[in-house]
C-alpha cells in the first residue's frame, strides 16, 4: 500500500546490558486509528531538558561514535559503571523518545469529533514525538488556530504549563512572589513574561552576568547572579523587595536551596518583632525540578522550622489540579502562543541530523539560548 | 498583704551579650485574675526537649558554675561564640520557661466561668510554667477529671498532642503507615501506643539494642536499629511490610532523612512495572521536628522526584487543623491519660533543685528514659 504514513522513522534509544547506549532510527508501522484516534504527520518536535534525559541517559558522551548509514545513522556511546545502576529500569529496552510537538493531522478515526479534524495543526504531548508519524488519541491533541505553524505549536505544553504550573502552585499555596533559579533558560524566559504580565514578583537567579543582561532585556526586575561576592545580600534584598517564599529549583544539587531558604528566613526577621527560637512563622517552601547537579542536596538549617523541600514534576501537578483547571491553563497557553508562550530555536534539524555527532554536542550542553527543534519529516 | 500566691519565684535563662547564659531564679508578682482568668498554683512542669532549648540554649554546660544561695541559686555558663548567632533574638533578655505544666486553681476572676473552676486541676500550656504560680486565661486551662493528680497531668500537651497530631498528619495527607525515629523517647512510646490501639504501622528506628528491647516490651512490632549493618535492608522491609511513606525525624542533621526516602522508594518499586526515570510516583515525606543534629541535612537523591522534607512544629499544626479538631485531640489526651497519654518521671525536683549542676548534668544528656518534672511548689 501506498498511503502516506503508513510507515515512518522513528527516533529509538536503547541502553544495553553491557553498558553501551544505542540511539538509531527505525521504521515502525503506523497504527491504524481507532475510531477516536488521528494520525499526525508530526513536523516539529522540540529537544527539551526532559528529552535528553532519555535521549542519553547516563552515557558519557565524550565516547559517543557515529555509524550506520546517511538515511539511518547510529550513535553508540559508553555509560559508565556507575550511573549504569539509575539505568536499571530501561535495560535493553527500545525506549522512544520526544514528550512533545506539532503537526497535521492525515487521516482520522470514524467517529464525527476525529473527522473533525481532519487537516488541523495540533499540537501534541504523548512521547514518541521523535517520530514521523503518531497515532494519537483525540484528547491528546490541541487543536491550534489558523495560522499557528507546528514550528510555533511544538512547545506547547512543557515548558509553557510548567511555567503556568509554578505561578498556580504559588497562588494555590499562599505565596505572593516566586524565586526561580537558571532563571535566563527559555522556561525561565517564559516565566518572566508572565509574572510581568500578571504584576508577579519574580526573583531572577543567574550564574553569570551574560544571563543578567538577557533577562534585563526581556525586561526582568530582580536579578541576583549567583557567582557575585554580594550574592546572599542581593538575594535577601531582592526577597525583601519582593516578599517572595517560594522559589522553583532547576539544578537540584549543592547548597543553594538551603542558602535560598536562609536567605528568605532573613527577609521575613528583618520586620519580625518577638524573638521565637523555632525561627519565623512563615512556611517557606524550595521545589526542586530538575536534576542537572547530581551533587547531594546539602541543607545547612538556619530557616527555622516553617519550610519545606521537595520534588516537582508537571504530570503530578496537572492530576493533582484536576481537569478543568488543567484546560484553564492549556487555553491560555494556546491564547498567548504567539507571545508570552513563543519560544525561540537556534536551529531546526530532521531525524538524520539530530543523530549527528556535531549537533549532538550541541544540544546536549543544555546551554543556556541554544535550543533545537526536530522535523521528523524534514526533506521528506 | 499575706494572700497565697500573691508573689512567687519563677525560673529565669538570660543570654549576656557578654556571652555568658545565667539561669536563675526570681520573686515575680502574679497578676491579678482578669473576669476571664485564673491563678493556677504550678505543682508539676516536665522537663521536654523543647524547653531545654530555652533554658540552656547554646551554652556549653561543661562550663557551667554554681553560685547564689540555696534558696536563689543561680547557674552560670559560656556560649561559645559561634553559638551566639543563634541566640541573637534573645540577647539581654531574662526569659521564663516551661512549656506546659498542670496545678490547682486557687483564685480566680469575678465570670461565673472562672469561678466555676476553683478548685479545679486544671493543665496548662503558655509557657513560664517554671513558676510557683501562673495567672492564665480560662481558655487556657484544661480541666483534668477527679483523681488526676498534677503529675499525671503535666504533660497533657506537648508529647501527647505531638504523637497525636503526627498520626493526624499522616490520616489528612493520605499515608497509611509512619515511621519515627528517636523511637524509644518518651514521644516514641506514646507513639507506639497510639498506633498500636488504632491499628496503625508503625516503623520504630532506634540507636541501640537496649532500646529496641525497651520498645519490644511495649509491644512494638516494626523496630529496626539505625547501627547495625544490615540497617537498610531491615529498614526496606519494615517499609515494604508497612507502606510506610511518611517519616517523622526528631533529630534534623545528617544524612538519615535521605535514606529513609531512598528505602521508601525502593519498598515502592519492589512491586513497580513501569519504568519511570522520574521514580515512582508516590509522594514521600519526611517530616523533622525537632534539631538535636546540628550538621547539615545531605540528601542523596536516588529517590525519584515525589518527595518533600520540611520541618513540623506542633503549634502551627494546631492552627492549621482548627480548634474543633484541636478539641477532639486534646479530648482523647484527657480521656487516655492514665493510659496512652501517661508519662513516667525519674525525678521529681524543685526549682532550686532543678538549678543543682548535679541534676543539669542528668536532664541536659536528654538520654532517652531519663525525665524530670519539676514541682515548683514543692516543699515551699
Amino acid at each position: 500500500m501506498d498511503i502516506e504514513g503508513n510507515t515512518g522513522l522513528q527516533l529509538r534509544s536503547l541502553i544495553k546490558k553491557s553498558g553501551e547506549l544505542e540511539i538509531s532510527l527505525v521504521n515502525v508501522a503506523t497504527p491504524e486509528p481507532a475510531e477516536n484516534e488521528v494520525v499526525v504527520r508530526v513536523q516539529a518536535a522540540p529537544i527539551n531538558p526532559s528529552d535528553l534525559g532519555l535521549l542519553v541517559g547516563a552515557a558519557d558522551m565524550t565516547t559517543a561514535k557515529a555509524s550506520g548509514t546517511p538515511a539511518l545513522p547510529v550513535i553508540t556511546a559508553a555509560v559508565p559503571e556507575a550511573g549504569m545502576r539509575a539505568m536499571s529500569g530501561r535495560i535493553d529496552e527500545s525506549m522512544p523518545v520526544g514528550n512533545e510537538g506539532a503537526g497535521v493531522i492525515i487521516r482520522t478515526g470514524s467517529s464525527e469529533a476525529a473527522r473533525a479534524l481532519m487537516g488541523r495543526t495540533v499540537a501534541v504531548i504523548g512521547g514518541a514525538m521523535y517520530s514521523q508519524y503518531r497515532t494519537m488519541k483525540i484528547a491528546e491533541c490541541l487543536p491550534l488556530p489558523e495560522g499557528i505553524t507546528p514550528a510555533e505549536g511544538a512547545s506547547c505544553f512543557v515548558n509553557p504549563l510548567t511555567s503556568l504550573g509554578m505561578v498556580e502552585t504559588m497562588r494555590r499555596e499562599g505565596h505572593k512572589a516566586l524565586v526561580h533559579t537558571a532563571a535566563a533558560s527559555n522556561l525561565g524566559q517564559m516565566l518572566n513574561k508572565i509574572c510581568l504580565k500578571d504584576g508577579i514578583g519574580l526573583v531572577n537567579i543567574v550564574r553569570s552576568a551574560e544571563q543578567a543582561e538577557l533577562l534585563r532585556t526581556i525586561g526582568a526586575k530582580h536579578i541576583v547572579d549567583s557567582t557575585a561576592p554580594s550574592f546572599v545580600d542581593d538575594l535577601t534584598a531582592a526577597l525583601i523587595e519582593t516578599g517572595a517564599t517560594l522559589a522553583f529549583y532547576a539544578i537540584g544539587g549543592g547548597k543553594l536551596a538551603g542558602q535560598i531558604l536562609s536567605c528568605m528566613e532573613a527577609a521575613i526577621n528583618k520586620t519580625a518583632k518577638v524573638y521565637s527560637r523555632y525561627g519565623s512563622n512563615v512556611h517557606k517552601q524550595v521545589y526542586i525540578y530538575g536534576g542537572l547537579d547530581p551533587r547531594p542536596i546539602e541543607l545547612v538549617r538556619s530557616f527555622g522550622m516553617m519550610w519545606g523541600v521537595g520534588g516537582w514534576l508537571l504530570f503530578p501537578f496537572l492530576q493533582k489540579i484536576g481537569a478543568a483547571d488543567g484546560a484553564r491553563l492549556r487555553a491560555r497557553v494556546v491564547a498567548e502562543l504567539k507571545t508570552t508562550f513563543a519560544s525561540r530555536y537556534t536551529q531546526v534539524v530532521s531525524l538524520q541530523e539530530a543523530l549527528q555527532l556535531s549537533h549532538i554536542a550541541v544540544y546536549n550542553k543544555r546551554a543556556t539560548g541554544e535550543k533545537y527543534l526536530i522535523n521528523p519529516n524534514k526533506g521528506a
